[in-house]
């Protein structure tokens, strides 16, 4: 079977960019005419937003699934809709994997022994898409909890090639509050928590590079990104931040290795609704989403080929 | 518009007792008439066992709800069973508040900016329980991603009548991990998280007792219990560890105000698999386990009022 981390190197070589495309399907940013025709199709309004929320991931999957290795479904956009939108979620996985992608599902989940079992068995398929409900490959994780939190998700990861990112540096304003409470020797939260996730992915298998227990380190924070590199020389990074949080190819270089390996940037709502932006609204407009999405996708990969080490993938 | 704080001190006052059923549908754990009947409704497995899940819950709610102020769905559990389990999480949830019960779903939900407040709309239904489609009164909450991921929450409180519960000092062995990081002046990272909870109760509402943002604090650490329940004058606790896990009445009883308000207690597996318990299994067995239940919930209470102040609220 294979590992997490081997089939995301493959993936990401294939494609050679390390760009992730999340799917953020936000109601009131949707073009117009895919909730019209789902308003049509369902009198229930649960149903009708889970509908378009479907049709928008799909047909942005069919954008993205020959430029990029990995999307990443956020859930909570879903579970906003209750059991519809859970549908809607599980069937946005299982397309994205039938597309040749790696899924990522952000959840940010985390709990003690059997109940992290439960959501480990929820969201981590790992190289058989039909081994979970939500067929993920990966899963985003909360630390809080402790570190035996984190082993029943590394168990899973392990026995069926699936992969999970525990949450270190978040790219929020305030996410310092907490992560960078500092002990007397002057060790941070987040850097505690990166030394375990560190000890994890070298455990996690047998592997002399990137191991399958991943870190996510915001792009708003380059200087604490590049030192967490160097602290976590096993660990593969998801970044978000990129994009419409601020953040610039320039900020996440320092996320690579020479290969241009070890790291993987997301950009969410700069993709998904790249047809409102000032860059693109004018040449595509909203009926030209999709156009605009492939160019704001194609732009980042060129962004991201230019200014960081992963412009080595495309030699 | 009631807050989630005057009702849930209406709700503990009525039954007298702050003893809280924790809801968590095991599937090898469930009595097997229950199994059975459902895997001959449902040739799928995930709807049979959403559908067992979903009986065993509702037949539980009707043994606590004459006995008790609230329930605590595990998430988890549902959404092992995929889109199925989340439509039996919706209804368990709905049905409980139907029988006149707080619901506090436990789903240890954190993400930031907009996509915690899809969150927030997904569970945080607050009075009116047709608010969300996971229509509970309350949600428990990760701080891990900063105070400024707490907001949204909070706003949503405000708005509903609803209340969160943040998790500050968890129950399993490994909490201390990140949970005791300690700065400088010797503060703890649970306790600089207890601060922030305490600020955001006060101002949660107008009121002179407890706000509706309330803090998760294991039984199992009883000598940090009583110095949080201090430190969080305004911060009703939701406390598990108690029963299964290993605390006892004694160990929660400085979490109580002379009132025997300020906490709700929870028991899950102690109550929902008495009926495999030493204590019970004899007496009643499987067959009658929802007499097991029945007596495992009024020790619990009768435990709570002869060694904690809640015994004041039987007077």
């Amino acid at each position: 079977m294979a590992s997490f981390s081997a089939r995301l190197d493959h993936a990401i070589r294939s494609k050679k960019t390390p760009a992730l495309v999340g799917l953020d399907p936000r109601w009131d940013q949707l073009p117009s005419k895919i909730k019209a025709s789902a308003r049509e199709m369902y009198d229930d309004p649960a149903a009708a937003m889970a509908a378009a929320f479907e049709e928008f991931c799909v047909r942005l999957i069919d954008v993205v699934a020959p430029l990029v290795p990995a999307i990443k479904p956020q859930a909570a956009f879903f579970e906003e809709l209750g059991p519809d939108g859970s549908v809607a979620l599980a069937r946005v996985i299982r397309y994205g994997r039938s597309q040749g992608l790696m899924v990522i599902c952000d959840a940010k989940r985390g709990d003690i022994g059997t109940t992290a079992e439960a959501y480990a068995r929820a969201y981590l398929a790992g190289e058989d898409p039909h081994a979970a409900p939500y067929g993920a490959d990966a899963l985003t994780v909360s630390p809080y909890l402790g570190d035996d939190t984190l082993a029943p998700f590394v168990k899973l990861c392990d026995e069926r090639g699936a992969g999970i990112y525990v949450l270190v540096r978040t790219s929020n304003p305030g996410s310092g509050s907490f992560q960078n409470h500092t002990d007397a020797t002057g060790l941070k939260l987040y850097e505690g928590v990166a030394d375990v996730v560190e000890k994890l992915s070298i455990h996690s298998e047998n592997s002399t590079s990137y191991g399958s227990i991943g870190a996510v380190v915001g792009a708003t924070y380059p200087r604490e990104l590049g030192e967490l590199r160097q602290r976590m020389p096993h660990v593969p990074l998801l970044i978000p931040g990129y994009g419409a949080q601020g953040g610039n190819a320039g900020d996440v270089a320092a996320a690579f290795d020479a290969e241009g390996l070890g790291a993987i940037v997301n950009s969410s709502r700069g993709i998904n609704f790249a047809f409102r932006s000032p860059a693109y609204a004018e040449t595509f407009g909203e009926k030209q989403w999709e156009a605009a999405a492939e160019a704001a996708t194609k732009a980042m990969i060129a962004d991201l080929a230019a200014n960081t080490p992963a412009g080595r993938l495309q030699d």
